[in-house]
């Protein structure tokens, strides 16, 4: 049995990647969470992670870490992580190596923190690019490819990559074009996301910094955790 | 024929990962070189890279961009892109995401600048963890697989990705353990790595903004392209 390594649902995107493909492709797997804690989270992570971070997949002997490479371990023992199409799966890689390297001002200025909602202040340029390529990847993924998900009829590991991302157009309600709007419904409506979410909003834990970060660039409009941290 | 888009030999170390692959495993290619510039490398790289950067593969009608997705394309196309070892080629695609996610204070402190030799002036903590991190990790492949690459008796894609960190090394003389000289002495002495270096080094360009990255840590000792900039 595969046993993969999370931080809080709250606030891990990296996490939420492999998990959420995982549970849609009904891989099954053993969950083990580790709570962020800004003094000790490198340390107690590299127990587990050779690089003190999540996700990790530990399958017997094999540790594979970094969420890209969990996607490339699984596309070659399971069906369906990838799409079928080999136009699509080109295109699908492609726009996945995007997310894990780019869309740096996107990650930074809105971080992901589900339970949230926060009227963002500021859209500096950079965010805006980020936001401008958004529309216009999806948009090819889902027309090129027939929809609705961004390589076909089937959610893939593309999607698993974006996934994060809904969650943060949730969170700061991020102008996009409808169709990237439609998407994003497409992506939270998944069962998986839905038990993600529900999971994360009666975690117990308040990681200062993330709090932080997730507010830096706006204004608190509402929280939906429960019960409600500080109350 | 295979198209692959790149910039310039002397600063861009994105375009070396798949151009060094595809040479070291004879896969047959025609480059395409544009050259940076400051006001317009965006605009013109959009002309063929939905991105605006490089590398990007064409083959026929299939665009392929992110260095990365670029490996695993050819992956599915030519053998020896990974090792073929199961637990040898997991290892290598983590590493590999590793180092397209990670190693933020390397690439940004230590920018490739293949010419130059530079003394650093500044060792950060950030610095110094990811150069721990680059000894732990190059240990690792190296012992696990039996070298003298990282994934075994063949130069693979995994050696690709670090063959920037190499030249890095030796631009900027930095502080690793004898293991990981080794192996960047290794890396420098491939033919590929040499031809690269070569045609690196009579590049007509110089570009103002790579230039002054590559001397804001430390400096500029000496300069080896022909003629020397500036002279
Ligand atoms: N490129 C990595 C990124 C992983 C990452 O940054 N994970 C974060 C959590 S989302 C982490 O573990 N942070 C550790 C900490 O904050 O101490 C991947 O794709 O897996
Ligand atoms: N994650 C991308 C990074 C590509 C990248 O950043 N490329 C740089 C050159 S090394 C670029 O095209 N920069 C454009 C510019 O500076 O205008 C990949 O793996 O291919």
């Amino acid at each position: 049995m595969y046993r993969l390594h999370i931080a809080n649902k709250h606030y891990s995107s990296w996490s939420l990647r492999p998990w959420v493909l995982m549970r849609e492709l009904a891989i099954p797997f053993e969950e083990q969470l580790s709570a962020f804690d800004p003094d000790s989270s490198w340390t107690r992570f590299r127990d587990f992670s050779p690089t003190g971070l999540v996700p990790c997949l530990v399958d017997d002997e094999q540790v594979v870490w970094e969420s890209l490479a969990i996607v490339e371990y699984l596309a070659e023992r399971h069906p369906g992580v990838w799409p079928a199409d080999s136009a699509a799966r080109a295109w699908a890689r492609c726009a996945s190596a995007e997310m894990h390297a780019g869309f740096a001002a996107l990650r930074s200025q809105c971080p992901m923190s589900c339970g949230v909602r926060v009227r963002l202040e500021r859209h500096d340029e950079a965010l805006r690019r980020d936001l401008a390529r958004l529309d216009e990847l999806w948009e090819q993924g889902v027309t090129r490819f027939g929809g609705p998900f961004l390589g076909g009829e089937a959610f893939s590991a593309v999607d698993a990559f974006f996934a994060p991302v809904a969650f943060r157009v949730q969170t700061f309600a991020l102008p996009l074009a409808e169709a990237s709007l439609a998407y994003v419904e497409r992506l939270l409506a998944l069962p998986a996301m839905q038990q993600w979410y529900a999971e994360a909003l009666v975690e117990p834990w308040i990681d200062p910094q993330h709090e932080a970060e997730a507010e830096a660039g706006g204004t608190l409009l509402a929280d939906y955790r429960e019960p409600r941290p500080g109350a």
